[in-house]
């Protein structure tokens, strides 16, 4: 490493002790502070960003004259561009989450014990969250807002190919918690382009409580790899729908439509049908909408063997999520090849079983190890705000702390408050 | 890498991946079992310690003689060390274990939404967990009964000087399983005393879905460090007793003593006391019966000037712990500074605050960041049974997922059920 470069790492590296140092103060007072107060903040920061509109706009200019000369696609480009409405979006976003239910402070549980000593236990911030995320700049104020309405101070790393737009944004969250009288710290955008704060970041254990990755599969990778801190990520969404041999004919056929093609690039869309050999009688029919709406079918033999449209489909299939406009097909022989083929394939995020046997479902929803398990209705639903959680930060498919929609309620953790009167133990 | 070698290590590796595909069929199965059905599972474990209770202590004197010729000291041969009392303490502990209440199948919450989808937060285990420990046995009959009874395959790596010791515990609790109809690898003990064995279990994050360390600082470091599997656990207890202006000479004096001296050991023990300027008179009369007791006092200067049996505290002092009979004393401005002091100085385990004065008190247990935040008792009611939660695997210092005391509870993650009529998100 020469002399400069190492000038260089460590002006970096203090620089991101400073940003870990001033959010874990912040992250003290926002923890002491009321809920009205960061309702405050984050209404203070809707109207920043409604006065500060046409600053974004500009801001976001620079961003895509940059992607558009770097060859971005057109999904990408899309993803980063931002006009009056999607500002819009975003202030009408952080005045829904200033609207939710405080979620700090709830005592969850409450004893008093023989001895006398009364034992509650209490929902406290986590304290410091670590969000590093991909193109879509709203992402900045989503985030943030959630963080402060949940009482944590958030470090926000934007991509590099937003970094103009975040700033702008980020600006005025700090704007609205100024306005409030709360330290701007408590939203903090990481001030460099350099990848090596990344790294640097997921380091920082003292000052960093939980990092929460957002983005495609490389960068969850890495910071599972890299991370010292606990993570909060989603992986990937391999969401099946299981047609059962009791299933309606007709709620089959739409669920299976919704579940694939509503939206296909969203991590609750559906990669795969699977349907009883003794229902492939409502295949055909299930199908024909799908090839309608330009889906591609990729069948195991006897799918194949059905539907002349299908193209076969390799053991690959059934690990992929496509994304995309295209479904895998695959015939079970019963209920338990079924959750078997989900626990093995599936990434435990979303499935759902279409039948009018109750008893089947209630097995189905037992025996399959996924976050959200559903009956009768599309893998689409999930989504924190469908569930009335309202705003989500992503959908968790780990098991640990948080297990599917991540609301503000997902961000807090707890403590135990004891309340004694000169107790000692025996 | 010699050939030999490389061949030893391949088969470790097929062993350990063996036997974590036989935890993760298990943990399937138990995640459908019925309370009752693992309820008699213990039981009957228990019935089988009791039937090999001649055994165990058998096994156990093996494990001391190579204990004695490695000279392990006095305290760690404690540890190790089985008698009949112990055993029937391993037996009482696994019958209050399958007394507890089913952690699983709970609804946390329900809620209709206004498109009819009824959606249930439910209670589900974990799945396999991994429990590396260090010398007391009897951790192999409690971690794996709290695993059972909340519905988890446990993947037990005892400590090489207990091993003889743990596998006669582990073969009981099988029988337990068989005794039940249930899969006997809901429980399996590392049958290797390999390191490396340690090193593969925390990369199999395909089938292990938690490592929970217990054991010495260094064990915990390298879980940490090497763990691509989340982890749960204590690293330490620096906890602080602090005696505010407004304190109750005698609720002091006592609450201080049984923090420190009641068992010196154990992770809810006492390491600081932080003393108001404000209730310096009452300090001589806290000091004296600590010396009487034994205790060795590190003070700062205003401690030294008045207590001239104390020790001039070092910087080291106020971040280590001691986990014997001594205590450093630092003298503070008022609740501000101690609250500073604790967060700055503490682990996040357990801090108390000795106060008559209720808003004060308040005030330091909203502010002070750890998992258990005492007003007027002793910090060692840190404890998963004082605080009637039954047997505890542990106190968790980390803030996700499981704060304090770890029980049955914990061992649970949730899933959401979603019951519906063929509805499709628009």
């Amino acid at each position: 490493m020469s002399a400069v470069k190492s000038i260089e790492s460590n002006a970096l590296e203090a620089e991101m002790a400073a940003l870990g140092a001033n959010a874990r103060a912040a992250a003290h007072v926002l923890a002491a502070t009321p809920a009205a107060t960061k309702r405050a903040a984050i209404e203070a920061a809707a109207d920043a960003l409604a006065a500060a509109r046409d600053d974004i706009i500009a801001a976001n200019a620079e961003d895509m004259a940059k992607a558009r000369a770097a060859n971005l696609n057109a999904a990408m480009l899309d993803r980063l561009a931002l006009d009056a409405a999607r500002v819009d979006g975003m202030i009408t976003g952080l005045r829904e989450v200033a609207a939710l239910d405080d979620p700090v402070g709830r005592v969850l549980d409450e004893r008093t014990r023989p001895n006398g000593l009364r034992i509650e236990r209490v929902s406290v911030p986590i304290g410091v969250i670590g969000i590093i995320y991909e193109s879509r700049p709203n992402v900045t104020a989503d985030a943030g807002a959630l963080c402060l309405m949940s009482g944590n101070a958030a470090i926000l790393r934007c991509g590099s190919e937003s970094f103009q737009s975040s700033s702008a944004i980020a600006a005025c969250l700090r704007r609205g918690l100024q306005a409030a009288g709360l330290p701007e710290d408590c939203v903090q955008l990481i001030p460099t382009q350099d990848r090596a704060a990344v790294g640097i970041l997921l380091t920082m254990d003292e000052d960093v409580d939980v990092i929460v990755p957002r983005g495609g599969r490389s960068l969850i990778e890495r910071v599972r790899e890299e991370s010292r801190i606990p993570v909060i990520a989603h992986l990937d969404g391999i969401c099946h729908v299981y047609v059962h041999a009791a299933a309606d004919a007709d709620k089959a056929r739409e669920i299976t439509l919704n579940a694939k093609m509503r939206r296909t690039g969203i991590c609750g869309a559906a990669e795969t049908l699977l349907i009883d050999r003794a229902a492939l009688a409502m295949l055909p029919a299930i199908l024909a909408p799908l090839h309608e709406a330009g889906c591609e079918v990729r069948g195991d033999e006897d799918v194949c063997a059905l539907d002349s449209a299908a193209v076969a489909a390799s053991d690959v299939d059934w690990d992929t999520e496509y994304l995309d406009a295209i479904i895998s097909v695959r015939v079970v022989g019963g209920l338990e090849d079924a959750i078997r083929h989900v626990n093995l394939h599936g990434s435990q995020h979303t499935d759902a079983i279409v039948s009018e046997d109750v008893a089947a479902a209630a097995r189905f929803l037992d025996e399959v190890d996924s976050a959200i398990v559903i009956h009768n209705a599309s893998t689409q639903y999930a989504d924190g705000g469908e569930f009335g959680m309202g705003a989500e930060i992503g959908i968790s498919n780990g098991k640990l702390h948080a297990r599917g929609p991540v609301g503000v309620e997902q961000l807090t953790t707890y403590k135990y408050k004891v309340h004694g009167d000169g107790q000692v133990r025996p």
